[in-house]
């Protein structure tokens, strides 16, 4: 017989945090952190190609200079100068943003968190991608949403659908959106679609949050304007150094308007009071400087090579019936095998041969995901990347004989 | 006529951020930084008195021998190198903690941020002291809970009055508590009332939330038994590096049973991803030395002649009717006037005689501390502290003094 052990505060939790229970996907990522598995599943930036001496220079400055306000509690909403820095950022894609209206937070995760607490009541709905980023589906869950979820294609989000949505009679209290470069879907949302969902949500009085991590991260193609660009009153834009600097010092941000704005920052003080003003001043100075750009020119280089590494080996191991998307930037492709194959149950064989993707179904709340899997190109090299998809591929040929084999066909 | 911007999501906000506005007492404190302001108001540690070179020492070795990890995303919980170290802090004051039981968090505000994630529906019931940790406060009322409130005396939390509390039939959640050095009181929780405390909660199934800042700030008198240490299955501590190294770094915790414990993890993913793995690493690589016991040493020392300053300012300069704790560690006295006073009310009249206190309202969720004010010696020199309490003993007297010409005494 097996033996419980009893958690004496069970009948304790709050009703939203009864449902926070690990997954088992998660222990296999433990697994998967090994050294002799090929990850393609976390979506780590390849920081590896950060010029150390350069970060350490702009640290040793900070801590000659600074060592007083660096290791000291700063104000909530983050220092005037690193939100001129972070609003320079967002002009580098032609969005305007007045440092004002700006909250620096722990990485854009926490400005989710922060928005979902300041919008959403139990019950309300807020419209998703389908396919939608994990983490957003994690931070907003905590409040108890229903997700409305707006499917996908190669020119991101089908606008109609959410219109259809609006005329049957749903009220998203926001919509959710990651323009660029999707994770876990890898596309883009063109150009007329961007002014269709600006139009309709300025029309239905509904906001958008644009969550923009990967923005600056274009291999190819023309860039695209952002939402909050096309409609500063409506859009609730949402950034981050993690992708064009480092996670390491959770520096992310939103941009609202005033009322909105002031609610971020007074959770935001009630979530952690402030964030690390060390490395708040680091990322003041990274920007300031102008390596900063020669950096993140190098590291686009490698992950299209890194893409295209991906692409080419997709082509040759991967099923003739599996289908994925070609990302022109950003982190992730997203793949679409036949009806007969399921990820998730499939992804402990993938790690015993040593390789990991993420299973689909994290990226709906509706269960549905069971044929597709996030895979991420940023962190591996690109002879890893092919002999990773070299031995998921020869998985799902055995995986196919075997179905063909039991089915008769 | 006077104009009014229309906030176009004024229909939109969750009930919880419908209460969220910045107090008049912020504008204020804005004014208060000023350097020519003694600024007797917030709780500063005095990193000043850290010796920069051996931070920057340790930080460069972080950043030369672990940059990849250093700048890269981390796990939700915190490395299990660095809840080492937090253990081996909470050993110092004879606590023992399983590492596995320890959760990272963004200073300890966090950690009582995803308590009350964790444990707080609507409308629960929460016992505090009164006053309260007006930063708990904060976090705990965005999940809408009501306070049951607990009056303080020297011996700390008046545990005869939760426990009356709960024969009326009050079912508390759980009860927060600082027993050492409290903030904003300064008192400490004796130990016989600990036992007590200890005792009645197990016997209730009421949890322990026991928040521990400036346990190692001990200026006199003999260490008492942490709560924790009383009884390790019923009480969730909480624990921070801010003033004991830096609240820069932003790195506190959560020690917990495996049950709550995992869904603080989860809480604490779904609000940031993880922290810092910059600033963790140096906090790790800083209580990895002996070093900082001497800093420590050096600090409570600093602390200690600025709460001698304070007291002795206080005989000196304040009306003979007020009084005032004798606090024997951390950062606060508090001061209760007699009834004609109205501490939120004179705040901008003592800013402009250049010093600042907190009103004691901020305290109390129920509109008390109108005759209470919060004074911090740990940041200002012994010189600024007595110019600071001559300032307002000045302002105090000048206010009895109208006080008694209005009422013809």
């Amino acid at each position: 017989m097996a033996e419980f052990n009893v958690d004496p505060y069970a009948d304790l939790y709050a009703r939203r945090a009864s449902g926070m229970t690990a997954s088992e996907v998660r222990a296999l990522f433990s697994v998967a952190s090994r050294p002799d598995v090929v990850s393609l599943a976390g979506g780590m930036p390849y920081v590896q190609a950060l010029p150390t001496e350069h970060v350490l220079e702009v640290v040793e400055s900070v801590l000659v200079e600074r060592a007083d306000v660096a290791l000291q509690y700063g104000g909530g909403q983050g220092s005037p100068a690193l939100r001129e820095r972070l609003a320079m950022l967002m002009a580098e894609e032609d969005t305007s943003a007045d440092p004002e209206d700006l909250v620096v937070t722990t990485g854009a995760q926490q400005a989710l968190d922060l928005v979902g607490k300041v919008l959403i009541d139990p019950g309300d709905v807020v419209a998703v991608e389908a396919p939608a980023y994990v983490g957003a589906l994690s931070a907003f869950s905590v409040y108890e949403p229903r997700f409305l979820q707006v499917d996908l294609d190669d020119d991101g989000m089908i606008v109609e659908q959410l219109e259809e949505a609006l005329l049957r009679g749903e009220r998203p209290k926001f919509v959710y959106t990651v323009p660029n470069f999707h994770n876990p879907a890898g596309v883009t949302m063109s150009r007329a679609r961007r002014e269709q969902l600006v139009a309709l949500c300025r029309e239905a009085r509904i906001p958008i949050v644009e969550d923009n991590p990967y923005g600056m991260l274009r291999f190819d193609g023309e860039p695209l304007p952002t939402l909050r660009s096309l409609d500063r009153q409506n859009v609730i834009y949402l950034g981050t150094v993690s992708k064009v600097f480092s996670p390491g010092v959770r520096v992310g941000w939103a941009v609202a308007e005033p009322g909105v704005l002031q609610r971020l920052v007074l959770a935001k003080e009630a979530a952690d009071l402030c964030g690390s003003q060390f490395t708040m001043l680091v990322t003041e100075r990274y920007f300031g400087g102008e390596l900063w750009r020669r950096n993140l020119g190098a590291l686009v280089q490698t992950y299209r090579s890194r893409r295209d590494a991906m692409l080419t080996a997709l082509e040759e191991h991967f099923p003739s019936d599996a289908s994925w998307t070609k990302p022109s930037g950003g982190f992730f492709v997203w793949v679409t095998l036949p009806d007969y194959f399921d990820t998730p149950a499939l992804l402990a064989a993938a790690v015993d041969r040593k390789v990991a993707y993420v299973p689909g179904t994290g990226f709906y709340p509706d269960g549905r995901g069971r044929q597709q899997m996030r895979l991420c190109f940023s962190y591996p090299t690109e002879e890893r990347i092919a002999e990773g998809i070299r031995r998921l591929g020869e998985l799902l040929a055995d995986e196919e004989e075997l179905f063909r084999s039991l089915s008769g066909a």
